[in-house]
């Protein structure tokens, strides 16, 4: 663990996903790994900080702020979220996406949402009015909606409709035409073959990672307060309905402040096959790991033993995903001023993954590729990295 | 705990979840809770017992057994499943379902899907596709679908169709009318009123338990593997698009056989309040209580700690729900014969809940009516039962 900041107030990270892979590229050819790419999810990554930020600075509370980067991040029509999500086998947009507030222990979640520009802002209207308490005669609010009831949902709550051939960009529209190309030859190939055998040779010729890309954010505000975020437009050619690990509770995204029960607060928002992040619960066991002394060591094993070792996962080739997590501490007696230790760190077992992180004293954003080690297998091995810092300043 | 049954080769449970409330009654008048609704409760639970049981006679395995039992309750009038099921705002019924297997550890779920009189089959289908492996080109089979997608993918697999209007019945049909009426009352009556103080009103106006009377199973087979399962037509009256704990993985239904980290197999099936079971993960947290070595005193301090007092509900003036629980152990050592050591128990909050069981060597079911002790509060008090046996002539 090395130092990365100190002396701040508030602190974020959003970060995207991403995988080689031979299926389905999301974008145009041979550029999808190139330097550009790279330079693209940095810009984003920066963005979104900057916006989290300056929400901080405005006196937002944590799960204000994480909704103003995922906002920023689905923006991106270089992200698999909101404006240029992949698209489904009916050549249409649907998007999950959930968060989490740490503080109220309060969720938001839809899934399967068409026709809507910024999932993540229905997500957090669900999580805001059920605080509310209940509606009229005593029936409880929903936190999870989808499809074309959450869609109505959010445009009854002021969110404005966006139409779906908006969101599709030049990229993602190519990329379903190639997409469904390849999977009509693959499908052809494996016609003469019986029914098991062809599924077993797909999963050999493909890595089957085309489900990543997508993006999540944490955040830790003065007050100490977490949030956790995550947003994805899904599995490219996925069936029209499918709901991934971004919209699921304990999967997706996940935040608790400490309390009685535990020492310390954790948000994690996680990214990659939706359904082994599902299955998995990866985003709620690498929060419940957060409560043992050492945060790094207790990443890697439930990484290694929740995630690609789970008993929940035994049956697959290769298991993808990537997770970010906040931790941090009050420490109240602190001298000479109270303060917060913040530990940042992510992991992932996919190719590489973009990181960016801000504190509401940086000027800037810092942003990082992380890749796994030469060599090493992705699905089958991991790559893990953090920093430790403390932030004063912080409201009591 | 007393013994229940002995000598038995399998064993499994359905159970129907209920609730005294004001509103929304889903059946006709005065009579909701009359004797005469407890013998068509029990009646049911009676023949989903049977149909469980003469799956296995046939040698079917766990999770197959609990799809014949859940496809019983759903097809009854009586319950809030399936036929019958409760309408939501737009009088339309959607359904929630969903299914684990502890021996694959494979889940299937369906969210917010209509016209499909069974989702309970539509859910083990998927369960059952995502067990052969990958699509074509590679692409992961989906574990969750919801809405339009999930009838499209019901139909392209073979379940048929069912239109919406011949699941409603005449009851669901006036319960709604009448709901309709109640819920325009109560808002017309807060009407002057601000929205935080009419909110609040409503919560003690009404119990908000408009959600329960849904259904779902526990298996355990010859083999010893488990499974379970739960179907809801969710809160009366909810918004389109609502989904709740019975489509929500380890919220709805949980199983896992015993491992080399587990010394027993569980099987969970919950109901009540969808946002409540939800919110604590009620399923998976009472079937992690039951590798305790006290079954029964795990499962009260689970419904205890983690949902009546779970800090997810800090907010809630009740905490509704039921589970039905069973916990297995192989004793491939025993004299004479090897044997599986079972208990089932169950647990509610509610002020009532219909619970059956029955072995493979019954001729017919038990069943229940379990009651808040007199003079405790539902959704502040538990009662909790349940009953051990030993079942003989096992597969080894």
């Amino acid at each position: 663990m090395r130092e990365i900041t100190s002396n701040k107030t508030r602190l974020w990270l959003p970060s995207i996903y991403n995988s080689l892979k031979k299926f389905p590229e999301r974008r145009a050819g041979a550029g999808y790994h190139s330097e550009s790419k790279a330079k693209e999810y940095k810009h984003v990554c920066k963005r979104a900080c900057q916006r989290a930020v300056d929400q901080l600075r405005a006196g937002a509370l944590a799960v204000e702020a994480v909704t103003a980067a995922l906002v920023e991040l689905e923006d991106s029509p270089f992200t698999n979220a909101g404006m240029g999500s992949n698209l489904n086998l009916s050549g249409e947009i649907e998007c999950d996406a959930s968060i989490m507030d740490g503080k109220s222990l309060h969720f938001g979640a839809v899934g399967s949402i068409s026709g809507i520009k910024n999932p993540v802002l229905v997500a957090n209207c669900l999580l805001t009015e059920a605080q509310k308490g209940k509606l009229s005669a005593g029936r409880i609010p929903p936190c999870f909606l989808v499809g074309r009831g959450a869609h109505d949902w959010a445009i009854s709550h002021g969110i404005p409709p966006c139409p779906s051939e908006k969101m599709a960009t030049k990229f993602s529209l190519s990329a379903y035409k190639r997409n469904k190309r390849k999977m009509e030859m693959a499908e052809k190939m494996d016609a003469g073959q019986n029914q098991e055998k062809k599924r077993r040779q797909s999963s050999e010729n493909e890595n089957g990672s085309g489900c990543l890309d997508t993006v999540g954010a944490v955040v830790v505000d003065s007050e100490g307060n977490v949030a956790a975020a995550v947003s994805s437009g899904g599995l490219a050619m996925k069936h029209p309905g499918r709901v991934g690990q971004a919209a699921h509770y304990g999967c997706g995204s996940w935040a608790e402040n400490a309390c009685n029960m535990n020492s310390y607060s954790a948000a994690v928002s996680t990214s990659g096959c939706g359904e082994h992040l599902i299955r998995t619960m990866l985003a709620r066991e690498c929060s419940a790991a957060m409560q043992s002394e050492d945060a790094h060591q207790a990443l890697l094993e439930a990484m290694q033993n929740k995630f690609i070792s789970s008993p929940f996962l035994v049956s697959e080739d290769r298991v993808l995903g990537g997770v970010i997590v906040l931790r941090c501490c009050r420490c109240v007696e602190a001298q000479p001023s109270p303060n917060i230790q913040v530990e940042f760190l992510w992991s992932h077992t996919t190719e590489s993954m973009c990181v960016g992180y801000m504190s509401a004293q940086d000027s800037k954003a810092k942003t990082h590729i992380s890749r796994l080690p030469p060599g090493t297998v992705p699905g089958k091995s991991l790559a893990i990295e953090g920093g430790v810092c403390r932030l004063t300043g912080i409201v009591d």
